[in-house]
């Protein structure tokens, strides 16, 4: 594969620092991680149907569990449906490209951050808030990194185009966590968790992935 | 399946008409239920609210179980994402009448549905997707219901105005089992799944809700 060009570096590097994402984020993704994702645009785009997917049943089932909280389920519902949106421009992408919709395993990194969730109320809505919300922040970065190094123009436009949701998302998570539970008790729920996130993604699983 | 929004009325009566959907419903709707509905409408409301989120994530299910049946994914990624503006639509009615979201024992009825699905595939696919459209009929039936009976004129307008799209996810459930399997089975099996839909409806429940 041709190695990449980055598109516009400092208006991405700028759109970044502006935002609390890479904050939360212990480490950054490594090179190695780029690399992988360039030379298998394919099964990433794939994977990133599956992500969109699962980040809108991820709002959902929330929205399933805590039915009563008014400010989570409506913004919330904003995210399922934008997500749902994702998928549904992610899809034509594929059809574009003859990728055939297919189930594809999932990397580790996703099950690795459920089992930090804590079983028990009212942790597990704080923790599920906060890992959600760390997903969408890498997923934020990694996209951004697509968006940079991608080296088809329209795709890596596409990638840019969706960084923003992303950043929002990971904002929405953060803003509701603190809107349930003391912010003391969030910022160091999820330091601890982000610590865990960054470790999952420290050594690259051999299948390209957007976590991987 | 045309997604285009029907404006004028006599092309809404025309379509639906021409849509199985009021054959599929072995029984209508008693008076019993329109008494108690027109009686409990808060009630009624917040039951609609969960009915829509529950449309959703029952279309993003099949979604999840079905990962390669592209035509299945495309026309459930935009019934799912109608579901979820329907829910933030009956969410802001509950609002205006200060109604706060909460938890509600459902009916009966999507349990006994739901236990006529056959568990093994390919049976499962073909019941699930006729169990969905049957309730998407029946609730097209009582949304008409209610948009005809309801003393309100507002909420009656808004009754009216989601009818449509409850006649269309009917016919594109149905649509979609007439497109995985062969019509004669479909047609066979629908119609022993409208008998035990009518049946579950045939003595009023006596909480009032969409499917009491």
């Amino acid at each position: 594969m041709e190695k990449s060009k980055i598109q516009n570096p400092k208006l991405i590097d700028s759109v970044l620092t502006q935002l609390p994402t890479i904050n939360a984020l212990k480490q950054p993704t490594s090179s190695a991680w780029v690399e992988q994702a360039i030379a298998n645009l394919d099964i990433i785009l794939l994977d990133h149907s599956h992500c969109e997917r699962k980040a809108a049943g991820v709002a959902l089932n929330m929205m399933f569990r805590y039915p009563s909280n008014t400010k989570m389920v409506r913004e919330l519902t904003a995210i399922a449906r934008e997500e749902l949106e994702h998928f549904e421009l992610v899809n034509q992408w594929l059809e574009r490209r003859n990728i055939p919709l297919a189930p594809l395993p999932p990397p580790p990194y996703g099950a690795g951050l459920k089992a930090q969730v804590r079983p028990k109320e009212p942790e597990r809505f704080l923790d599920s808030l906060l890992v959600t919300g760390l997903i969408e922040a890498r997923s934020h970065e990694r996209l951004g990194l697509l968006a940079a190094h991608c080296p088809e123009p329209e795709l890596a436009k596409f990638y840019r185009g969706l960084m923003a949701s992303e950043a929002r998302h990971y904002g929405i998570y953060w803003v509701l966590a603190a809107t349930y539970f003391d912010k003391e008790i969030v910022m160091q729920r999820l330091d601890e968790l982000a610590i865990v996130e960054s470790e999952l993604l420290a050594n690259l699983h051999p299948e390209p992935r957007i976590h991987s």
